[in-house]
C-alpha cells in the first residue's frame, strides 16, 4: 500500500464514545418525548462522535463531484453516447445541472473534478483536473486499469479533500459523472458482496430488460476474465472499477481521517464506499447514506456495509443530487441537538413518576 | 354545513392539468435521464398543478401549529401530564421546541394558534386565540364536542389560513400539539377507515403494550358510545375529534381553496387531512404527505387518502417537524424544474436515436 494512503489509514480512529454519549444525553433532555426526533437523533450523535463534540451547524459544505470515463461503454452498455460525460462536466461548471440547484439550495459549494475523462477539457476556475487517464480500458478485454493507477485515483482523492478541508469544511457529500459506471459500480458490487451480478445490475439512465441482460452478461464477462481479488480493494477497484470511484473512495478516507462526516449519494458513491471500507474498518461510522438509489444494487450494498439510507424519493441522477438533500437533513439533525430547549430551561413537565 | 365551509369547498377546484403538463414536459428538457430525479419531478409537477404553473421557489412559508386539550386524558391514555400542551405552547412562543429550530433551518415562519387549551394562555404577539372551549370532552363517557363546536373549528381554520395567506403565503405546513390527540387520531382514523382499533393505535409519546391496550380499550368505549357516522365527517370530529384537529381540516381545506400546497405533518394531521378530505373529493390533490410517522395508524390513513409519504426519518415529535423537513424537499423539488438547463441550452447530447 502507497504511503499517503497507509498515512491516511493510520488516523481514521474510532469515533468519540464519550462526545457520544454527551449528545445522547442532551438529547434526553429536550423538550419531547425520548427518541421522537427518530433518525435526526441518531444523526446528531453519529456527528457529535465524528467531530469530538456536539456542533451547532455547519458552515462550510461542499460537493465533491468526480468525472470520469469507462472504456466498457464500447459494449454498448448505456443509452447516452460517451460525450456526455464531458458535456455534463460544463453543465456542472455553468451551474445548469440538477446538483448545482440542489447545492444552491442547502448553501454548499460544488468542488468538479476530472478524474479521467476521454477528452480535454478547458480550463475553468471552479475545474480540478487530476485526470488519471482518458478514460479506463474496457473491463470485458483487459483490467479496467492497471494497481497503480488504482493507487493514484485513491491519492488523488486525498489530496483533493485535503485542499477542500484547508479551505474550510465541516461536512461533504459525493457525486459521481461517468457514462458507464453503473456497469463498474455492478462489477465492483458483485465482486465485493459475493451476490449475483442479476441482483446488482440495474437499469442504469433507463434501460429495458433485453439491455439490462446484456449489460450483466458483459459485467460476467469482465469479472471472469479479471478475477478481482474481493480481500484486495484496490485489486478490485483496478480490475473492474473506475478513476471516479477509486477517487471517491480516497475523499470518504481522506475526510473520515480528518473527522468530516461524509454523506455519500447513491449507486456510484456506494461502490466507492466498498472500496473505501474495505480498507479501513472505522470509515464506515464517519459514512451517512443519503439515500436509496432506484438503481437495483445500491440497496445490496447499503446493506453489505450496515448502512441505513436516510431518504427514499426514487432518485438515480447521482451527480450527489440525494447527497445534497441528506446533508440538509443531517444539518436539521444538529441544530435540533444544539438549539432545542431542555424540559427545565422551558418549564416543560417531564413524563409523570407514576407513569414511568 | 355552514356557509362558509360550503364556500370554501366550492372553491377547491381539480389541479390545473395544463399547467401540470407543461410541468411535465420541461421536466423531460432538463439536462438529467427522464425521471431521474424521482419523486422530486412528481412534486414539481403537482405544485404547478395546484398553483396553475410552475413556480421559482417560495418566498413566503408558515408552519400552522395548532394546541388543544383532551378531556379523554382523564382515562389514562398518556404519559405526559395535560399542563404540557399549554407548557408546550409556550415553548414554541419562546422559540425553543423542535419545529421552532425546524422552521428557523428551512425558513418557514410559525404561527402558534390556541384552538382549546384547558387553560387560558397569557396572551403573546405571536400567539392566535381562537379557543372553541377549554379541551374537548371525555369521549369515553359523551361526544367529544357539539356539533356546532367542530363546524366551529373547521372555520376558525380557514379563517387563519386566509389571514396566514393576507400576510403573503406560498406554501403551508400543519402541526399540532395536545396531549392526548394521538387517541383522537386513532378514534378517527378507526371510524373513517373502518380499519380496527387496534391495528390504528400507537404507542403515543411511549406507551408500553400494557398501557397501549388500554388506549385501544378506551377508544372502543368512545365509538360504541358515541357512534361517529363515516358519512359525515363533522360528525366524527365533534365524537370523538379535538378542536386541533377541526382547525387543521379547515386550513387544509382553505389553503387548497387558494391555490396553496399542503404538507401534512404525521398522525394528527393525517386524522384532519381524513376529516377534510371527506368533506371534498379535490382536497387530497392539494396535500403533500411529509413523513411516514412512527405512530402506526399513520401508514393506514395515508394508504385510505391514496398519499405515499415523502420521508421515513422514524420521527413521531409532531409539531410540524416532519411537514418542515418535507417542505424543503418540495422547495427543492420545485427549484430543480425552475432552474435546471435543458438539453439544448446546455449542449447535452441525448440518448441516441439507435437506443431509443
Amino acid at each position: 500500500m502507497n504511503d499517503s494512503i497507509a498515512r491516511t489509514l493510520q488516523k481514521i480512529k474510532p469515533l468519540d464514545r464519550e462526545a457520544m454519549a454527551a449528545a445522547r444525553a442532551r438529547q434526553d433532555e429536550l423538550t419531547k418525548p425520548r427518541g421522537s426526533l427518530g433518525r435526526l437523533e441518531e444523526l446528531s450523535i453519529q456527528v457529535a462522535g465524528i467531530k469530538g463534540q456536539a456542533v451547532a451547524g455547519f458552515e462550510h459544505k461542499a460537493i465533491v463531484i468526480m468525472a470520469a470515463d469507462h472504456g466498457v461503454v464500447h459494449e454498448g452498455v448505456t443509452l447516452y453516447p460517451q460525450e456526455v460525460t464531458a458535456q455534463m462536466v460544463s453543465n456542472f461548471l455553468n451551474g445548469g445541472a440538477g446538483i448545482n440547484v440542489l447545492a444552491r439550495f442547502i448553501g454548499a459549494r460544488v468542488a468538479v473534478v476530472d478524474m479521467g475523462v476521454a477528452s480535454n477539457l478547458p480550463p475553468h476556475p471552479v475545474l480540478i483536473c487530476r485526470k488519471v487517464a482518458y478514460g479506463t480500458k474496457n473491463m470485458a478485454q483487459q483490467a479496467a486499469m492497471t494497481y497503480s493507477e488504482a493507487v493514484r485515483s485513491i491519492e488523488a482523492g486525498i489530496e483533493i479533500i485535503e485542499a477542500e478541508i484547508a479551505k474550510g469544511l465541516d461536512i461533504v457529500g459525493t457525486g459521481d459523472m461517468g457514462i458507464g459506471n453503473t456497469t463498474a459500480s455492478s462489477a465492483i458490487c458483485a465482486a465485493i458482496t459475493g451476490e449475483p451480478v442479476e441482483k446488482v445490475t440495474g437499469r442504469g439512465e433507463g434501460l429495458d430488460d433485453r439491455q439490462r441482460m446484456h449489460k450483466a452478461g458483459i459485467i460476467h464477462k469482465a469479472l471472469e476474465l479479471n478475477k478481482p481479488n474481493p480481500g484486495d480493494p484496490v485489486d478490485v477497484l483496478s480490475k473492474v472499477g473506475g478513476f471516479e470511484i477509486g477517487g471517491l473512495a480516497g475523499v470518504m478516507l481522506g475526510a473520515a481521517a480528518h473527522h468530516i462526516p461524509v454523506v455519500i449519494d447513491g449507486f456510484i458513491s456506494g461502490a466507492a464506499a466498498l472500496i473505501a471500507a474495505g480498507l479501513s474498518n472505522e470509515l464506515k461510522n464517519y459514512l451517512i447514506a443519503a439515500h436509496l438509489s432506484a438503481e437495483s444494487g445500491h440497496g445490496v450494498l447499503l446493506e453489505y456495509l450496515g448502512l441505513t439510507p436516510l431518504l427514499n424519493l426514487e432518485m438515480r441522477l447521482g451527480e450527489g443530487t440525494g447527497a445534497a438533500l441528506g446533508m440538509a437533513i443531517v444539518e436539521a439533525a444538529v441544530k435540533t441537538l444544539a438549539e432545542m430547549a431542555t424540559f427545565s430551561e422551558a418549564s416543560v413537565s417531564q413524563i409523570e413518576e407514576r407513569d414511568k
